[in-house]
């Protein structure tokens, strides 16, 4: 079980790093001291946005929670992790989304208990929106008050809506051919979103997310949250996503298990 | 030159229509009245709000500006016309990431003298935002205050950051073929956004909106908000695209010149 102190203190530390990514966000392009690490997908910018919040969200997390261990997107691993315990920050996940002046992307925080992923937030200041599980709850605080998540319960690939952030995130070849033979057999197949569409499937407002090529800091934030809200997110082989990789997250066993079985079917 | 009576009167009434929109949005999927418009496109809900909020709109615009005629995206033309003025509306611009949650859609409001789009308002309601272009000058009042509509520099497109809906909504075949081509020459390609690229364009966020199959209810609002902002908008033949179809909207007109060739460039 999570203790108080995280629930007490990591929105705070949040509302902060929130408060700080704005700063940068929609701001003179000169400022962002804008990076691109490039890599194999391309263009793939990096911000002082970036590197300044995920800086205050070590700082806070290192003060509060001393034995932990931090993982972070830009500075690597830190701390003792005596307590067993380890934090991923993904300072501002949809960095392309950031730089566009899109309001879709999330500062992202997990946090595992050995290598089970235990809570998870997704904070968006611009909508002054924050999606938070632990213990198994989850909830969306934003400016409607607070709701509790929960999935649709959509079963058949025929009804669902289903999102990825963008189709160059699967590699081509066969899982190029897995992407496009789920996208043609579900309602409707939307492309943008980033974290944002993992928040959306755990409000119950889209039924499934597949997504490629993510980095484990992507994606553990949002196993809780989709998890707690009666959803189902695992790998390819149906096991916890949390090295990241290809990810398909759905709002039920029985959708999940049929996404599943698309994706993995041969030609 | 436009009135004061339209600066004046237009925002409240978009307010009201933002109201009305949000009651819908993110409510329970059974209370949206959705139906499928099918079409070309595939899927293509249409929904309880998209009716009422033009209807707000259509009562409060014939009430204000008997003289006018109203055109909307659901109930086709009423009004006399004998003004010369015709107004445009399109309920909400991005139905599908209405139905999906996304807050990215738009009430869009856009308005003739005779052939000429002269005035133009974006409103999103969940953000509360709205940009807005009336007799040149353009604006985003927001959460932050009033800021001044303007397009960012940028001239070549290896330096630009280029939006589109969908892949789905460019032809198989040429049209396909001249999109790729373009996706290929710019620094950053994304999907996702409607109506809200064009804001982002407008308020100098991304450099280049690339769309097709727009209806000209789409893009009528969003004429003079680009305009007004420094950017040039047009269809593939270079003309003002009140018609919608193919529509090449462009921070500065030189990186106009450069993706009109682009895009028209053979094989």
């Amino acid at each position: 079980m999570i203790d108080d102190a995280v629930t007490r203190e990591v929105p705070a530390l949040l509302t902060d790093a929130g408060e700080l990514a704005l700063r940068w966000f929609r701001a003179d392009p000169a400022t962002l001291g804008e990076l691109d690490k490039g890599g194999p997908g391309g263009y793939d910018p990096v911000t002082e946005a970036d590197r300044a919040v995920e800086h205050l969200l070590r700082t806070g997390l290192a003060r509060l929670f001393p034995e932990d261990r931090i993982v972070g997107e830009e500075a690597g691993a830190t701390g003792p992790g005596t307590s067993g315990r380890t934090w991923m920050i993904d300072p501002i996940d949809g960095t392309k989304a950031f730089v566009s002046g899109m309001p879709l992307w999330g500062t992202l925080l997990g946090l595992f208990e050995g290598d089970e992923p235990v809570a998870g937030w997704l904070h968006q200041p611009y909508l002054r929106e924050t999606f938070g599980a632990v213990n198994g709850e989850g909830w969306l605080d934003g400016p409607r008050g607070r709701a509790r998540l929960r999935t649709r319960p959509t079963t058949s690939l025929a009804d669902a809506v289903m999102y990825s952030t963008h189709p160059s995130m699967f590699a081509a070849g066969e899982e190029a051919a897995a992407f496009a033979r789920i996208s043609g057999r579900v309602r409707l197949q939307r492309f943008g979103g980033d974290c944002y569409s993992y928040g959306m499937l755990a409000l119950g407002q889209v039924d499934l997310v597949v997504e490629s090529a993510l980095q484990p800091y992507d994606i553990a934030a949002l196993i809780p949250i989709v998890r707690a809200a009666g959803g189902v997110v695992t790998d390819r082989r149906g096991a916890t996503p949390s090295g990241g990789g290809f990810v398909i997250a759905a709002a039920t066993p029985e959708l999940h298990a049929r996404a599943l079985e698309s994706i993995n079917a041969s030609g």
